[in-house]
């Protein structure tokens, strides 16, 4: 039982659910006198707020954060931080009719099956909105890494099938898609209007750089940090498939293709993705991710309900066609939070 | 530091390096009362075991393992299970004039910028030889899983580019690839076969299968099922990704296609994989790992020593092409280790 | 780094300052399905809260408690609950002169010394009000175990020198000070308002007595069950020393005396107070704790400041005199978050 | 289950039965680049070993420990070290009777309530036997202390009612009592003499002095240097109290006394026995702890078999008279292991 909780040292714990009263997190383990505000947190949550694109949620959330401990004038004290987030915008009344039917892609059957109980209001803990707090936590570990100069950054490397074209990271932040190429944000956003007419959904693949992670970080052998990377990725709902520098492209590389050859100024390329066995090697690393499509479609859909009944569902309302714009910055907190794990255990060799 | 632990309740601890003295591991957490014999655990490492096949490596080790606790009369007491195989055919000569070298794609750089020193001798504890202890408790965690009829199967889906193009899994203890295409198995044994001559070595991909797994396990929201299994495997040396179900496919489908219906018998597909919202769905678990080509290759690769000056390097001696049919066991062991402790975690609601 | 949660499938996490917006905990792991309501968790609050009797702190605080998450329809669900407790009788003012000043017996001088930062409003994080969350999550914990007939029962044993001369359950909740002895409470109450005209205070010793607790919680080898109480009881600020059944009793005993006999119905007495070798024998399980006198007094004392130079402390303002009643409660949630924790450890085997 | 591993940083796990094939530790976390030899850890055991004086087993074991791994050229290299020890002098003949009779005072009774089987030669896992993994691993911690200039000592405080009468440490290693009163050690080896012709057992207290800690370790708020601190001493079968610094005492102590003024430099007493909120204050840390009489007696006792039926035992064969002079080293192998840990997330920090 469990499960609500990471890190060793940086330790995240987030709770609630998509039409509770609030939801939150609390990270123990920041380190003490480092300036810490309200703002800090929010501009993160911003960048994750359901109806700030074209291809985002119909709900409207202020997604105003609180400090409600943890910082004493501005500044982290070493104890526990707690990040609470009201939800404000609920609207349980379409979910009543859901409430003994499981929505196929959902974790409706299978909470069902964990507890003997759920609550299926906008798919209780197991909704998206339950990012939140990831991102807020994920806000004080970017701000950790950002004085040690470490820069996480997750853009949209295909959607729908289009993939993008070239990587400019000035372009990611100037379309609502976290598209790092204007063109194809462009072609992007057609396919998701055309995909919304058509009451379906679509997925694609964020790409996770981060830049200047200093080497040694990561633990033999279980700990490495491609493997916490990936848990801490995989854990994002909608996530399929991670994979770390040259990915499955390694599968068919030849050993004297994949190996990075090691010059005085580091590597000569960067297949591993800046790890090696398990420890970051002081290069870039690249983590890619595939995201599914948002299971919640409007067309009609065979499913059972909870005496096991055929029942056909549409599920009613407006819906996201695409996640991927909004698990950008949830990818960035994750990796924000491993990474901030693991440079505080480095500290302690 | 550390991060030689994997599990919440069945905690498995390893610990050894490729030229110490032995390996090993211990498995805190075994249910008490179950039979438990050498046997069990030795024919688990037998599987793994380099000089089974012809594309594995010259070391010949015998693996003989010993329990030596906590199991009295052929029977779990409940009490920490260690267990321990001693390394024997350990020739440290070869890595001598590797002693301040790093090898490209390898841990040697990673391990000194960490730590500052390292047992350069075969690998240390970055050798593939650590997988022992990881299949000794996989053993373990497989005879747990095999009592509640859940059964696991991983093989060689593609090597050297070289896709499978059925899957019998009656075939895959039939030949030393673990590939369930016969057909396959012999172009690829051709394959390992030119690549040694050409001093190089190939990659490929895994697929593990979980059958007979009960719906339920899996917690939300960090300890997702995909989660720990994805940090289970990645943690494996040579692996380089990790999918879940139709895995990186997601990002080309449509909502419509990726949602997996419910009928009243179950599902009328599984393209998740056998997970939803983190929780085992009671289809099968089916996933997939890239593995990357084995770093030590005859061909003279660039590289540097330790004081940054830059080395032509040949690794000598007889090497493995493809690690890819010993990572089979050891990714059996790694869903075993984590999907027991997960069914235990179950046992307590 | 952190160390504010505690727990392995029954998990505890609490936040907050004695001054800062709120103080909160997040319940992780407790069983689904169980009723549990905001009264549950308040009755409890009320026992620990100060202005409740003679012998208790100025401050008025209502501490009504708020259930954020992990609550549907009444019913626990499984996912982490989070409980709310908001600050609002807070003057700070009285410590702006305590800014720079280490109050004798706080912790003000190891906080500074650790983190190089204190929120010294209060005592911060180290005030006795930080229990909150803990006597929050002990009403979870104790919900959990009520089910299974497992009752928690702390008093006072001994305030101020006065021994109590008979333990009368019936008694216990009858007076302010959870003493089981009504002609020693009222001793009690005279010595404590003796020695706040004095303007010194008390300390004393609470016993914990755990009735219907059956047999075998508790793990070798560190975490025994009497381990586990332990680290839970010490774990509160004003406590010194932890003792089981007999306690510092058997160091002059035989074991012929300390040896408690078997016979078919049980034990023949219970020096072992319920617990051996680490796991629980099913009889009754008894534990006392020593609670130090409260640090705050009224008298002068020598100290240092900041900048080391020696400082004549009076602290200011009406204070407790004993914390002993308070720490009654405090005692019974430690206790039972332990126990449920071993509980559904115990489940899983 | 479990509960055979301690620590967050420095994690220690032991494993192994009395009459088992061996007894170990892994060691994981111990900082690379730090000299370590077999001589080191087999100084410590030597110190814990039975048959080494008048008060202690009749067993014969030599306790040669072998380093399996995590040592390279007599330094540590990051990785986890394995320890292992023999059991060679085993004798299980005289536990044949004791199959289905439970031994009061001892965990059989528990351990077959909790597994539903046990290992009854020896004591099994719940042997005092099982120490030895925990000195081996002490060892190690004190080493890294000592680099840091911190040192441990504990000594007998107390014997079959016989209390010291003076501290001298130089006295500590010059009798098998771990005695630091040379007058106060020879009354106990006579009381041991004369308990062992009358068949019975003895208990005591054994104190702990930690001298040139930093201040600035432990962490609030359950994971107090006194919380885990206790819970390591409590872990330890035979003990049934632990205190710090004025312990028990302060229940009958006034604020006014309890308080140890600041002064510039440092404290004017150490009634906290250097430990306040939590955190060490730099002030030298004192425990102690309550050992009760080892269970095995000659004398008949009331018992009951595994059919509940009653038994009247006499446990054959040579017993110690008291377990107190072994379980100095042992106390001070916990106090390191906690130590080192929290040493450790101290420079985290």
């Amino acid at each position: 039982m469990g499960g609500n909780s990471l890190g060793t040292l940086f330790k995240v714990t987030t709770w609630g659910e998509s039409h509770g009263k609030a939801l939150g997190t609390v990270v123990d383990g920041c380190p003490p006198r480092m300036e810490l505000s309200v703002e800090d947190i929010q501009k993160e949550l911003e960048r994750r707020r359901p109806g700030q694109g074209k291809g985002t949620s119909s709900r409207k959330e202020e997604d105003r954060v609180e400090i409600l401990s943890g910082v004493y004038e501005g500044k982290t004290t070493g104890t526990p931080i707690a990040l609470l987030i009201w939800n404000k915008d609920v609207d349980s009344e379409p979910y009543e009719e859901l409430k003994d039917v499981f929505r196929p892609g959902h974790a409706d059957f299978t909470y069902q099956a964990k507890y003997g109980i759920r609550d299926h209001r906008g798919g209780g803990r197991a909704s998206a909105r339950e990012t939140v707090g990831r991102v807020a936590a994920g806000a004080v570990a970017k701000k950790i890494l950002r004085r040690e100069k470490v820069d996480i950054l997750a853009y949209t490397l295909e959607l729908g099938g289009i993939r993008v074209e070239k990587v400019d990271y000035a372009e990611i932040e100037n379309n609502a898609l976290f598209c790092p190429d204007r063109d194809a944000a462009g072609r992007m956003a057609e396919k998701i209007e055309k995909t919304r007419l058509q009451g379906d959904t679509l997925g694609g693949i964020v790409e996770i750089l981060v830049r200047g992670c200093p080497s040694g970080l990561g633990e033999p052998v279980f700990d490495k940090l491609e493997a916490d990377l990936a848990k801490g990725l995989m854990s994002i709902g909608a996530i399929r498939g991670v994979e770390v520098g040259a990915g499955f492209r390694v599968a068919q590389m030849l050993g004297s293709e994949s190996n990075d050859p090691l010059i005085p100024g580091g590597f000569e390329k960067n297949d591993a993705g800046g790890i090696l066995g398990g420890i970051s090697t002081g290069a870039d690393i690249l983590l890619r991710v595939a995201v599914k499509p948002i299971p919640s479609i409007s067309l009609e859909q065979k499913t059972i309900d909870s005496l096991r009944r055929p029942v056909a569902l549409k599920v009613r309302g407006r819906h996201d066609v695409a996640a991927i714009p909004r698990i950008n910055p949830v990818c960035e907190a994750m990796v924000a939070i491993v990474l901030a794990d693991h440079w505080l255990r480095q500290r302690a060799i």
